[in-house]
């Protein structure tokens, strides 16, 4: 096959076939086609667009790329949720030992965290000892004796994504449907799931800030899980502002072990019992999402869920002394509360510009070289639609870096719009569809 | 200046800056911006196009990659012509001369035959001894004594034209007008012109078949060289079938000569008396194309024309012996007459394929590497609209190369159409645009 003749078949916007679309990817996995031909390629595809087939076709290259772990010799359906990212978005921690404590097998592939959105990865290893580089064969094993595994992204699994992501990303062809929908779910399927929830953010801290982007993405999403046979449901759900109070590594693990225990933090818990529930809906373990809610709140209540979350730090070698007594993990050296100039309703805030301020803080990554500090980060008190007084407090930023302090705090403060009238409180679940 | 935000930039359809296409041109020359984001950017302006400002500024950042050739000591206005090729398209030799003789100054800078298309300087150096691989003090100096000079492109001349068609080639990035309209101008601006003639083909052997397309191409050029204060005229022409009789590279210069001898070649000669017309004009050495072409004429009847193609070729070092005495120039080894397998009129030919039989022959080059045959050629004896008797001879072809005979022969049979309705001639000048 002739690698130009393929790029200007798409260019023109006519269907590649799927013995093509092999070709293209298993040639540049081959280093046969040069990184300028697949960028080229790359972006014909951003502008337009892969029909069903062509998606599955693609999806399946990437997946074969590599190895699919085969976890048919462990009972049960294998349940995974996949998040297109977010500020303050910490649900798997939560939700892998409520599903896993269910009875649901859950083997979670994740990833880390760049610009304003944070990682699960790093979030987890904010918990000293917590191992997130583990070898397939302890992922399956941790998986069987203990229900949930944690880990990164490993050599093995769809090894043409990596690739093809380190040129997307510096070829301006990342925010392309097709592109990222073969990019999520080749590692989600070459992981061995049965099935997957999906949620798609929308609003100013998402990927997709448009909403009908975000109903785009899942909708592909969807038809490709379908495609090879898996269950699946997504949530479009909303990302206008932090979910949760908390931002940062360390912060965002405190305030899963909080809602483990109990604690109704509004949003975070809301959105937590859904796709906890939908993930023990479509692991068999209930009849529906809200029976798989219902479950999921009794296992909150009855302590299992954060007993759970216990075993699988201690399967990570993780050192579980913090998560029974969070108040001796390390301290910031400063930190500043963030008291509000105005009087009003708090009616929008770019949480884009919340994530970067985290960020600022030594949360986040720049690149994905720089180093992050579990301990930094933002506590967010105020919610959109919350009434706020000149001089409460918003927010409160920690850090080690004190030259950061004044940076955060004014980067926060322009991020916020307040109003004179009632403002309505944002619905965390816009959207369920499957 | 971010590569990345430039090339997203130009997905979304913004228009970049002056000095942001300058960046882009002059970092990809310094080899600061990879091929890959390069071809990335070239594929977001195949789809997203550019508009007037950004079109000049790639043009005038393509000039600036190397010298502009200064001939402003050189009197006279510098008037060249360029074309987008076709099969048989042999005007340039018998319009330098023309113009030239008319007094207008001719810096003609041409490419090779690529594919169907042949090109200026492979015809040209099948006369023996003809040099194109002249330095730029020795254009300047033929130019000065001769009113005429035709070289090939040199090192010094826009430098980042070279590196990016080369990029465009295998990145299916060919087909762009903006891209294709800095390429051309670029070229010629930097030659140190003050008018210029455009020949944009259209038809099956042209490179752009439709005539709404090339009409677009002929509108940007035109839009591109008024931009830089340059005179400009640009004639549509009809590329359906060979331009004149004769394809091949010496078989051109013979029918080159033949047209300069005051032979009627009825297309070739109607197209080249309005080329050299508007060559003139351009030139202010006529009030109007109308009379350009009356001067055009009597610069042939009185034999100024053909002494000054003498002329150009004894200063690049031709010999001049065969173009007195053509029947003296060696003979392809095995030639074959091509007869009428029915009777009609002659409706359609597929003229791509009619160059790609005299490429087979050994007139033309697959790829850049490929050695030409000068000798090796197709006369063709009709013309669209001809009525023709089964048996009649419609071509002769001409190799060295026997098994290339019956390939040239079928090529050139598939590529024909017969009608038993009488079918219009073809006008070869369909618009003129200025």
């Amino acid at each position: 096959m002739n690698t130009v003749e393929l790029i200007r078949k798409k260019r023109n916007g006519l269907p590649l076939l799927k013995s093509e679309i092999q070709f293209l990817i298993s040639s540049y996995l081959k280093k046969k086609i040069p990184d300028y031909q697949f960028s080229a390629f790359l972006m014909a595809v951003y502008f337009r667009g892969m029909d069903e087939t062509e998606q599955s076709a693609l999806t399946d290259a990437m997946i074969n790329s590599g190895k699919i772990v085969d976890l048919k010799k462990i009972r049960g359906l294998k349940v995974d949720k996949h998040s297109t990212g977010g500020v303050g978005d910490k649900t798997s921690m939560i939700i892998a030992p409520i599903a896993a404590a269910a009875g649901v097998k859950v083997p979670m592939i994740s990833g880390r965290g760049l610009g304003h959105t944070g990682g699960t990865l790093d979030k987890l290893e904010s918990i000293p000892g917590f191992r997130t580089d583990l070898s397939l064969s302890q992922f399956k094993n941790i998986l069987q004796k203990c229900g949930a595994v944690l880990i990164g992204q490993t050599k093995e699994i769809a090894p043409a994504d990596k690739l093809i992501y380190a040129l997307r990303d510096v070829t301006a062809t990342v925010e392309s449907i097709p592109l990222i929908t073969a990019s999520i779910m080749s590692k989600k399927i070459a992981e061995g799931i049965d099935g997957l929830v999906l949620d798609v953010k929308t609003g100013s801290g998402a990927f997709m800030p448009e909403e009908k982007d975000a109903v785009k993405l899942a909708d592909s999403l969807i038809r490709t899980a379908k495609s090879f046979d898996k269950k699946v449901i997504a949530f479009i759900t909303d990302m206008n502002q932090p979910l949760g109070n908390y931002i940062g590594n360390w912060f965002e693990v405190y305030e899963s072990i909080k809602v483990l225990q109990g604690e109704n933090v509004e949003d975070l818990l809301e959105l937590s019992l859904n796709l906890a529930g939908a993930m023990i809906y479509l692991g068999n373990k209930a009849g529906s999402i809200e029976e798989g809610k219902e479950i999921s709140r009794d296992l909150i209540k009855n302590g299992k869920a954060f007993d759970k979350f216990i075993e699988i730090v201690k399967h990570q070698n993780g050192n579980v002394k913090f998560l029974y007594s969070p108040e001796k993990y390390p301290k910031s050296k400063f930190s500043k509360k963030i008291f509000s100039p105005k009087k009003g309703y708090l009616s929008v805030i770019n949480n884009y510009d919340i994530g970067m301020a985290a960020l600022e803080l030594g949360a986040g990554r720049r690149t994905k070289e720089d180093k992050i500090d579990p301990k930094a980060g933002i506590i967010f008190y105020s919610k959109i639609g919350s009434q706020i007084n000149r001089g409460d407090v918003i927010a409160e930023v920690f850090t080690d870096n004190k030259t950061k302090l004044e940076i955060a705090r004014d980067k926060i403060l322009n991020s916020l719009t307040f109003s004179s009238t009632k403002t309505n409180k944002l619905k965390i679940i816009k959207k369920i569809i499957n």
